[in-house]
């Protein structure tokens, strides 16, 4: 497997017009407290609340007609799965999403509403990995797989060409890692346009399975990490993401629950905007002195939105970085 | 007086390169719900969180150099504050701020650190207006009022200038009324540039004063009004906006506190931005079926997002309005 910069660049052409160009956003007030020029890609605002549908379109819309007919797969119960039912419907296929049948009820009614079919599963006594095997032999459905698929990889990084198009002096670039497919395809963009940019992935402290992965040169496995991130709680980095990372990416830094929290609120009381707490690693990392960004031009990736007002009610009681005003 | 949309061609014109030109966005779930074309003016993300800065900086820098070496004076204790505060520091002046004692610390701390003196009172004891007379009288120091001005007015009527010129075909246009310096502004530019346009003013129900007045013909005062909405709490339209209002504005309709939570979870949600009470009542009209909107382009002016996380936490806890998800 080999992922190019022509890939993403065809991944851009299809998602034209289709996908929302996010804005890139700027704070003084973020500049301050970084020391840096700070950019910020707003996938919050991607359609489905993150940047997933950008690989999910990628990758439906580059199957046959037939495959098309007979729908898709995938096995998720967050931002993944709404962005491959939004995809599948806007090409006219139908999506089957295998969720845990404990799965917030707003989030399978968020799916079903994007014209899905949801199959639940118990997710103690039952695999999902075998129930979506069944499904796909039985109905003949393609898997779209969230991050390990070259197309999906393709599709995550059109966030990081439309980044350098609009700020094409960029020194750093920080993505939130998680199976790896997000910054697989930033990477691959990022070091083709720009060789000099430093890659900096961010993880939260309690899952650092990248890092650690990088530090031993091949993937190691962690259980499930306890973090408010849940966006970010793979266990192992992916197979094929793996491959491009190790290559391309320059460190991975970490982020404690509270900075993140406290990031959250920064970026709702200075920018105005919602960031889930995985879409705010980066703006954490930033905050807490994490990477050295003084003077830099630096480009965080905001992942995604999808946290709820009431979650986000609860997420700031927890925490002292809230204070009236 | 009279308010001319050459007024507010001229306040564009000062404020071009220094107020942000503010996104106008657009979201399917809220067209949905209204049954409308809505267009949202998010001056939320203006400097400062709110449209104050507009006309703020026009006035101020309408002053001639000795005046604004001498100085501004503004007696408030939310937008209008930080907007002068801001406008004076850029415009090399100084603002003094006439604040009450026991405002929250991060505002007096927030326009503090934007430059200007803050001067505590004791609202109990102490009126801001004898405090400000003073204060003007002995330095020498200009007033800028937060509506009741002609170019005050002139400065936020380039929000509606801008909206019209990224949405020419609007049918309808919402915006927030307290004293009435937006809307005068607004309704001035919308009817001279598109003299169908309906203009519906939104105030809280517990703050109808301008709904009211229009009823009789004349400014009608009412008690301090007990609503969230804390930047649409005047007791009585202005003098001069009123005069603008009477001729222009075509209906009021008022939503109540739940109907204002209910919007700002909605934005949160849906449209990943931050509203303040105030700034969210064009939303909560839309939301609650208060005008008659099916199929027409509206446009909706989000006038501020300064409410804070912990804030926005507590309204959120106060209403079934938020669901997990």
């Amino acid at each position: 497997m080999s992922l190019e910069l022509a890939d993403v660049e065809r991944a851009a052409q299809r998602l034209a017009g289709v996908a929302h160009r996010t804005p890139v956003l700027t704070s003084r007030t973020l500049n301050e407290r970084a020391g840096a020029h700070v950019h910020v890609k707003a996938e919050n605002v991607q359609r489905g609340g993150a940047f997933k549908f950008r690989g999910a379109f990628n990758k439906i819309s580059s199957l046959d007609e037939d495959a098309l007919r007979r729908g898709v797969l995938a096995y998720s119960s967050g931002n993944h799965a709404q962005a491959v039912a939004i995809a599948a419907a806007l090409l006219g296929s139908r999506a089957t999403i295998v969720m845990p049948e404990d799965a917030p009820a707003a989030k399978l009614d968020a799916t079903r509403g994007y014209g899905a079919e949801v199959v639940p599963y118990d997710r103690w006594t039952e695999s999902r990995e075998q129930i979506g095997a069944r499904l796909a032999a039985e109905r003949g459905l393609e898997l779209v797989r969230p991050y390990d698929d070259p197309l999906v990889m393709a599709g995550q990084g059109t966030v990081a060409l439309e980044l350098l198009e609009d700020e094409p002096e960029l020194d750093v670039l920080l993505v939130p890692m998680s199976g790896g497919g997000l910054m697989a395809g930033c990477a691959t963009v990022a070091k083709a346009r720009r060789p000099g940019i430093r890659l900096v992935g961010v993880e939260p402290a309690a899952g650092d399975d990248t890092r650690r992965s990088l530090a031993a040169g091949e993937r190691v496995r962690i259980d499930v990490p306890p973090t408010i991130a849940d966006g970010l709680q793979a266990t192992e980095p992916g197979e094929l993401t793996f491959e491009v990372n190790a290559r391309l990416v320059d460190e991975v830094v970490t982020v404690t629950d509270d900075e993140i929290v406290e990031a959250m609120v920064f970026l709702f009381d200075r920018l105005k905007i919602v960031a889930e707490p995985s879409g705010a690693v980066g703006i954490a990392a930033l905050l807490n002195g994490k990477i050295d960004a003084r003077g830099r031009s630096v480009g965080v990736v905001l992942s995604g939105g999808n946290v709820g007002a009431a979650r986000f009610a609860e997420l700031v009681a927890t925490t002292s970085a809230a204070r009236p005003g």
